[in-house]
Formats: structure tokens, C-alpha cells, sequence
């Protein structure tokens, strides 16, 4: 079968999905293809961290009312170090702005819900295979649904797909450099029927290593610890991954987190990846496919809506002026934020994980950038403001 | 020959004078040993780069009248990466403070010159060979003049020898942790009879390596090219290094140095080095003989003055109270400013020399750094604040 749109969309994540709500307030069409169901992709467990910038986008698009019923906003985060905690004030450095703490999965529920009420196009389990005819004007991409082989004919292709999509293959090889950073820890993350025993995150620097306090909702925690790379999940008892949590997130008080039923775990690698080229002809990749940050700050999701912010905005100016400025500048424009918050992700990353051996030379630098922190203001409102995000489109016009 | 003072100071820097002058405004009697003649410490050549807490000081000690008439005042400096440069405003940034271009050695000059004035003892030539009875109350220092051995009897040394000093050695084995990174780069430094070509100095990264403009006076200028660590200086013409200068400091505009006759040059590696204590007994140590930052800060003479500010106070507590509480947390007061600008030193270094490859995920990392500073007024102010120097002593309160 063969079907027509202006804009298609390879993927149903928040980029794919906001992607295709910003461009229908303006008019343009598009068909969202999305290889798991709609079961699968509302369920799947990833960020849960919200910036201003991300809040105030779907309010605009009229998909935050849940969000702000239920969505719980933090004014601050807390900071340890060697036990010794301090508060970030976000809104006090930040004039005003916060995070919202919402998984990324109810954030998908209700672009969907809104999508479908809008009677816009999404076709789950179908299986994208092929980007083709991306240096002319009309571009396709094939795809499985339903036992056949059927075509989208389309404008523009966004590829949203994520890191294992197929929208960054089919850039030329040679249209762009990669880079990889593949860190030597890992996360080992649990999601519990615990009320958080902080109102706020606590990212924590411990000798045994890193340690984060999170959160979903009142009654369940996000609880991460850094473990070495080869670390194997059946050596962690429910007991153990809560002891050592106890150990690492305290503040020499008689701190203790609330225990409950622990009812997901995993180890997570971590890394920080990129291209440096992120379109080629009538392809615009968003999100994971072109990036992965890691997940220290708290920036994937967020990061993956600044990119079709910008997609759209391209978009819709060729679409209403027949003028190409903005997508012949996509990748520039997307890339100034990118590095922005790998730069972020890495510093928050090398701030509060073990690496260098405790007391060494590069350890007790880390110590000294986190007391540079609690004493000064200016350097907590780095942190702070990178944090709630810098503001919606990092100005292009400040550096070459 | 056996003589007695109070306070028995090794070595006279900036240090070890600072000192002297200012035990003796609260009449504590001290003698300078310096192995070095007069003429020689009036004239090496070191930094030149005063914070606005060490002009506060020279001021208070009535040594800065011609600071005050030959000294430039600085209130910004310039930061360039990959040709683009760009400001960052002290006095707008941190009230009002700013740095001070004075070189040390006229430092030296009228710190000498003023303890002579109060015939306060300065033994040049006078070789400290041995320092002993730090266990008790009366400590003693040997050394060697004029062919003969003499003996130093005091209440308290102050080893303000620098780095190849034989005070570090005097404190007990296993009493210190020593920190040492030695940096795959070295500076090689020209001095030149050449009007400055710029009002304000000048960091620049670019791929072929760091770049420093610095000066002495308006006749008078400082440069620095960052150049491997096995560079012999035989292979730089003088041509070389101003064709080099030029390149590296460039701007995209028509920006070129001035040049004149080089009278002095010579490469310098670049390390961080420190013990984590800094004194035993009744020996305390100050500057150098305790820590060495990479010059990228412009910080070793700061942090020496600002070592025997504390060293001072605590000596003036113990004599006027009895009490010796800071003479205790000497060490502890210290070190809080040391890592503060050993991190801040390290930040420099890292931002501006090239480490990683040209394009690299590190450097453009390091890209993303300098163009967060661009944008952000949090981010450069923590930049203008350090340069300039945090408040006099890095306050002891903020941090356990």
C-alpha cells in the first residue's frame, strides 16, 4: 500500500509524537510509524525529569494537564559529597524556573491520547526499514505492518528512532564524525513502592561511589548506585542494593531511606554518544538517534523535544515561506545545545562518580569543585540553571 | 655564632617578607635566612600577576606606593578559542575587584626595601642546612655564612623556602600525602622589548596549541606558547615564536603583535605538585615549599601571600593570647584555598592547552566549555571571581 503525508515520522517517543503535535497546530500533516505497540511504547520505563522548558512546551501543545496534576515540581536539588549535603536553590538562582518529575512514559500517554483525539495518524508495529529517495523532493520510507510491504510518501522524514533506529543509517557514511565516550561504570537502578525519603534528588559522591535519590510519584522511589561495568545483578539482594543506598546517600544524621518492594531493577552502561551531522537531504534526525548524553543530568527526553522544537520551527517556515534558512541550519542549531548539555552531563557525571581512586590528586579536585559549589553563588547557578535548562533555544547568535 | 629571634623565617620571597612585615607591625621579632645574595632575588624573574587580596595587603604593609604609580590595573581579561575571542569584565562581574600586573621581582624590591627601612634583620647568602627541636618549644635552624656555621634559635620556623627548600624535608616521613601531576606540555616564555598588543591579557586556545599575551609594563611584553615537553629551544628562531604567537593569538582580524627584541626565553614544564600538610610542630610551612599550581592561573604568589596571611594571624594569636587554635587548623585554613585554586588553575589549563586531538569528543567538550562561558554570566563569573581572587581567606565556615 502506498500512503501520502507531508512530514513522516520514524518513532512514538516524545520526540516523534511532539514533533508531530507542533507541526499539526500549524496546518502540516505527517504519519508517525512506530515499530512496538502502543502497549509497549506507554509502559517502557526511561527519564522522569522534566526541564521548564519541556513543561512550558506541553502546556502550549495542551497535553499537561495531567502533567500538572500530577507532576511534582522540585525548586531544588540537594548535592553530598563525602557525606556533607547542600541544597541548590533552583528557583532562588534561576528566577523562578524549576523541574518537573513525570515519567517519560505518562509524558508519551498523553501526547498519544492527544494525537489520536486530533485524529492524526499513528501506526503502531510498523516496522521502518527503508529511507529512500532522500536527495530528491520526494522522499519515502518503506515499512512492514501487517505481513505486508507497504511505502510512505512524504516531504520530509524525521527520523526520531532512537539509537538503534534506522534514520542514522541511512545518512552517507562520511556526511559525519561519531563519538563515543563509553565510561567504565555502569548504573544499577531499581524502581520501588517506597515513599521517596527526600522531597527533593539527592545526587551523592561517596567513596564506594555514586549514588542518586529520585523519585516518580509520592509512593514510588528511582534509586540508582554506580557499579563497575562487569557487575552482575544476581549478586545484589534487595537487602544489599538498599544498604548500600543507606550508606552512600547519607549525611551522618540518622538518614535512612523508606524500604519497600523493589518491583524493577537493571544495570544500565553508561555513555555519552553523538554525531556531528544530524540531516542530510529531506532527513532530519532528533533525539536518540542522533545522541545519547549520560543520564546524570537528566537530559535525554528533554534534549530530544529541544531538537523537534527546532525541527518544527524549519519545518514550518519551508512549509509557510518556502524559505530553507532554518533547515539548511538545523544541524548547527541543534548541535549548540547538544554539546551544551554533553558538557553538563559530563561535568555533573565526573562531579559526583567515583573514578579516580579516593584521595587521589584528581578525587580531591572533584571535592574541591564541589566546596567551589556550596561557596559560591555563581557556580551553584551553573548548576542550577543548566539544570531547570538553558533557555529554550540556546542562542544561536552569542558564538560564531 | 648563635642568634635568637622569635620567629625564624627560611627564605626570602614574597613569602617569607610578606611575613616579616607582618609580624613586625604586631612587634614580633623575626630573622630572614635567604641563600640566595640580594641582588639575585631582586631580579628572577616570576609572575607577575597580582590579585586584588595581595595589592589589599602590599597596601595595608605601606609597600605598594610605587605598585600603586607603576602597576596596571586590569579589569578584564580576554578569552579566544579557535580565533573567536571574547571579553570577560572584572569590576561588572565581581563588584569592583581587579588584578594587577606588577612583576614579582618588584614585589621582592619593595618588600626588601621596606624591612631594611625597619632594620629588620634579612641575612643574604646565609644557607639554611638543618632545622631542629620541632618537638619542643625551642626550635632551631643551622646555617651556613660567610664560611662558618651559625645556629638560629627561635620560637618558630617559617619554612618559606619554595619548592627545593629544605623545609618540606624537615617534616616527618609519613606525615603528608604528596600530590604531583605532571602535565604532558610545557610553556615556552619570551620576554621582549615590545609595546604590549593588547590592553588586557590574552588566553587563546587553538589546534596548534595554547597561547598566552601577557606583559610586564607598556614596553615590556610576556609570551607563552604551549610546546611539547621534549621541545629544545634551539629550534625557535626568534622569528619562529612571533610567527607562532601570531598565528595562535589570532582573531580573524588584522590582529598582530608587536615585535621587539627578546632578552629573555626559556620553557618551563608545567605541574601541579602538594603535600597535604603544612606544618609540624613549631615548623610552619608556606608557598611553594608546600604547593606548586600550573601558571595558567597566574595563582603561586597569591597563594604564597595568601598562606602567611594565616600563617601571620595564627603566630599573632599564639603570641598575644597564648592561644593556639589557628596555629593548630593552620594546615586545614590553608589547604581549603590551595585545592580551590588548584581545581581553578587545573580548569584554566585544561580550557586552553591542547590535550586531546584537534576535533575530538574532549575537545569539543572543551569548546562547549568556553562557549558556556560566552553565554552564561554565572559561568564567567566564576571565572572573574577566581582570577581576580576569592575573598581573603576562602572562608572556613561554608565547607565542614
Amino acid at each position: 500500500m502506498d500512503i501520502t503525508t507531508q512530514v513522516g515520522i520514524i518513532g512514538a517517543g516524545p520526540a516523534g509524537l511532539t514533533l508531530a503535535l507542533l507541526l499539526a497546530q500549524q496546518g502540516i500533516e505527517s504519519v508517525i510509524l512506530e515499530n512496538r505497540s502502543r502497549d509497549y511504547v506507554e509502559s517502557r520505563v526511561r527519564a522522569g525529569l522534566l526541564e521548564q522548558n519541556t513543561v512550558d512546551l506541553l502546556r502550549d501543545l495542551g497535553v499537561a494537564d495531567r502533567l500538572d496534576r500530577e507532576g511534582l515540581q522540585h525548586h531544588g536539588v540537594y548535592l553530598s559529597f563525602n557525606g556533607v549535603r547542600r541544597r541548590v536553590p533552583f528557583a532562588e538562582l534561576t528566577g523562578g524556573r524549576c523541574i518537573t518529575i513525570y515519567g517519560q512514559q505518562e509524558v508519551v500517554k498523553d501526547l498519544i491520547a492527544k494525537r489520536l483525539a486530533q485524529a492524526g495518524a499513528i501506526r503502531f508495529e510498523a516496522v521502518a526499514t527503508q529511507i529512500e529517495g532522500l536527495d530528491g523532493h520526494s522522499p519515502s520510507v518503506r515499512f512492514e505492518q501487517g505481513g505486508a510491504t507497504h511505502t510512505l510518501h512524504c516531504d520530509y522524514v524525521a527520523g526520531c528512532d532512537g539509537y538503534h533506529g534506522i534514520s542514522r543509517a541511512a545518512l552517507p557514511a562520511g556526511s559525519y564524525q561519531e563519538h563515543r565516550i563509553d565510561y567504565p561504570f555502569s548504573w544499577l537502578g531499581i524502581l520501588a513502592h517506597a515513599a521517596p525519603a527526600s522531597d527533593e534528588l539527592i545526587y551523592a559522591y561517596h567513596e564506594r561511589g555514586f549514588a542518586l535519590l529520585s523519585l516518580r510519584s509520592p509512593t514510588v522511589s528511582r534509586l540508582y548506585l554506580q557499579v563497575p561495568n562487569d557487575e552482575r545483578m544476581d549478586d545484589w539482594t534487595d537487602n544489599r542494593i538498599w544498604d548500600e543506598l543507606d550508606l552512600r546517600l547519607g549525611d551522618g544524621t540518622d538518614f535512612k531511606l523508606n524500604r519497600g518492594a523493589i518491583f524493577e531493577k537493571g544495570i544500565t552502561p553508561m555513555r555519552s554518544f553523538m554525531i556531528d551531522n544530524m540531516q542530510y537531504g529531506r532527513l532530519f534526525l532528533a533525539g536518540d538517534a542522533a545522541h545519547i548524553v549520560p543520564p546524570t543530568g537528566g537530559k535525554g527526553l528533554n534534549l530530544a523535544v529541544a531538537d523537534v522544537q527546532l525541527m518544527a520551527a524549519a519545518l514550518i517556515e519551508a512549509y509557510q515561506t518556502g524559505q530553507t534558512h532554518r533547515l539548511n541550519s538545523y544541524t548547527t542549531d541543534c548541535l549548540r545545545r547538544v554539546w551544551r548539555v554533553q558538557d553538563f552531563s559530563n561535568t555533573m557525571t565526573y562531579l559526583f562518580h567515583k573514578q579516580a581512586p579516593h584521595g587521589s590528586f584528581e578525587n580531591k579536585l572533584q571535592q574541591a569543585r564541589f566546596d567551589y559549589i556550596v561557596y559560591s553563588k555563581a557556580m551553584a547557578t551553573t548548576i542550577a540553571e543548566n539544570y531547570v535548562g538553558l533557555k529554550t533555544v540556546y542562542p544561536a547568535d552569542v558564538v560564531r
